[in-house]
């Protein structure tokens, strides 16, 4: 038996200011420590069941295949994508960004052929550029992103989900960036799966996959030539995790009364009040970044709510501005992926991080990061201001 | 939008007996609302570099690829059988109970040839039955269960291993039953890969997947014709998550801290305190058991430590009395699963849950429940009694 020293922790408090997670709700935490229950408890029971209500309600949709299960928002993609793909099938995926790469290969990894329709990234995919291909190939799926993270852009989907369907294909969507901040309109829009994690928009602890498949998308799993080709993945093994058979995957009971507690908060706040809400604390981030003379790199009309994504001017080390944040300050904000490493600072805004405070004490900390290292701070302490006279009660 | 009732719940405490989860210690609640931290936050990395060292001394293995991610048990499970093989191999899989049956469907799902080896439920799978299949089939993987939760057998592990590889086999092992219960020898019994979860043996919360590959499994991967059929499970992704990349799924902090807490307590005890406390409480279980006249289904030598499984006596509504624990006791314990389903009851004393009031609380309301039914209790008071005289400190 080696000797393995420890040595306790004093973690000090977070500003999530990521893309992957926000600061996590004290009402998270007040379900997260209620109860630890097994599969069959009748409370944990009642629980579930009105978790999975409220999430139809956030979704606005019907479907009764819509799951809450162990596991983080690529658990949900890998979920919806390897119940609707088979070997012999083709994916259309739009890639303008990193999490389409990763949806790309994740589509891929089913066995699926797939096709990448790619747009510059920063911008939108549009029906013009999607009609072609959707007619050529008449594919399975047609495979899209909400909100591009790694960009900061917000897709369009309602034309692109009656443009699939036209041509005889499933429409499947990462909501991960868009979910409790933006409307996501699951039956209106006609989207056949969705997926996204507790932890971002909704403010409760990672951990939880959050999935839905339409009625469409489970006559497509019910036709399948060969097995799903996974265990945990199953569509049938999920139902069953929500039936009272129960015998799928152990239940992550706290978890869920977390997640829970958050979508009740967002079921009483309502979308229009959260949406607002956070287009209000992303321009007010804008109006500061704008004042240090930094450029945005989604267009106004396409700017995701949740993430801003911020050039790193030339002749800055992004890096070191983001380790300066940390230490000692413990702000977090997401570097640039893929292409973009290094390039890019994120920027995000969600749910319980969407704090004013949080707001003043990034824009103040980030100026003096950047003076710091011979930035032309155009006017001190402006930006500080900005944000201030910006923020909405 | 649909008005949705919410009545607040105030759930009591439970007592977990069943063998899929253990009550959480308080020093894992600790651990779980310290902090909610990003992937590449300096506490944060220490935490899970210090849960990987743990987690390798308690499996007594070097294995570099030793991972916790977000998941279950089964996501652990998933993670070792879709990296180890492909759809050209040959897995043979030993069957002696409900997890082993899991096991060979989960196999199958990779695509690869599955060879089920069977023995009658409640004994254990012998060499001797093994070695024929091998040397028959030289099979790419050999997969058994260690602790077998829905018979209450452990299974003998290190020969077998050594007859897989004399066999050209890798073998792989679900220890989800027995780890921070019973001795678990990676190394030294050559175990290829292995898989738990957080909530049983260890007792922090539900919701990861622990995992270890030997040098050899990993070597195995790099020598695929094909490409690991999972994003989310495959073994590039989840190195990617341990390194300093870490952009391969959210990282849950709040669980790996619970769990830190719980490998070092596992640590601070030793293994050969925590296996002689839960053989005591095993013992001390059975004793009472059998005042009572009941009949423990595996033979004393091959009786796991963490799960008794008990035959439901004829003319008994076994589901009625598992109610009635349930309600209002809050005492939950396991059915039975597959073709024992109704005729047994499963035990499960793990961890915080081996506590001598907990054990007091089952077996007089058991002893109740039983008797309300009709069954003859031999000596009213004795099976209590039994369990007290039986615990040790």
């Amino acid at each position: 038996m080696t000797s393995i020293p420890y040595r306790r922790l004093n973690p000090p408090e977070r500003t999530l200011f990521g893309p992957d997670l926000s600061n996590a709700s004290p009402r998270a935490r007040q379900g997260l420590i209620a109860c630890l229950e097994g599969a069959n408890d009748p409370d944990f029971l009642q629980v579930f069941e009105l978790a999975r209500t409220l999430l139809r309600n956030l979704w606005h949709t019907e479907n009764d295949d819509t799951f809450i299960f162990a596991g983080t928002e690529e658990a949900g993609m890998e979920a919806v994508l390897v119940n609707l793909l088979e070997p012999d099938d083709t994916a259309v995926v739009g890639v303008a960004g990193y999490s389409g790469e990763r949806l790309a290969d994740a589509a891929e990894r089913t066995g699926a052929q797939v096709i990448r329709v790619t747009a510059e990234w920063g911008t939108i995919l549009t029906p013009r550029a999607l009609e072609p291909v959707l007619a050529e190939h008449r594919p399975r799926l047609m495979v899209l992103v909400h909100g591009e993270a790694s960009t900061g852009v917000l897709q369009p989907l309602s034309e692109i989900a009656e443009l699939a369907h036209r041509h005889g294909a499933l429409c499947v969507v990462d909501v991960s960036s868009t979910t409790a901040l933006v409307e996501v309109q699951v039956d209106t829009w006609g989207l056949d799966g969705c997926w996204t994690g507790s932890q971002k928009g909704l403010s409760a602890y990672p951990g939880l996959a959050l999935v839905t498949f339409s009625p469409r998308a489970a006559r497509r799993v019910e036709e399948r030539q060969t097995p799903v080709r996974s265990w945990y993945f199953d569509l049938a093994g999920l139902r069953s995790y929500a039936s009272d058979e129960r015998r799928h995957q152990t239940v992550p009971a706290p978890l869920i009364y977390a997640l829970t507690e958050m979508l009740e908060l967002a079921y009483e706040q309502s979308m229009a009040y959260r949406e607002g809400r956070h287009r209000n604390r992303r321009d007010a981030l804008v109006a500061a970044l704008e004042v240090l003379g930094l450029e945005i790199l989604a267009s106004p009309k396409t700017r995701l709510p949740s993430v801003t994504v911020v050039r790193v001017p030339e002749g800055i080390d992004g890096e070191r501005v983001r380790h300066g944040l940390l230490r000692p300050f413990r702000i977090d904000i997401g570097g640039g992926l893929g292409r973009w490493k290094g390039r890019v600072w994120r920027v995000g805004i969600q749910s319980h991080s969407a704090q004013p405070s949080y707001l003043v004490q990034f824009v103040s900390v980030f100026e003096y990061l950047l003076a710091q290292q011979g930035y032309p701070i155009p006017r001190p302490g402006a930006a500080v201001q900005a944000v201030i006279a910006a923020l909405e009660p």
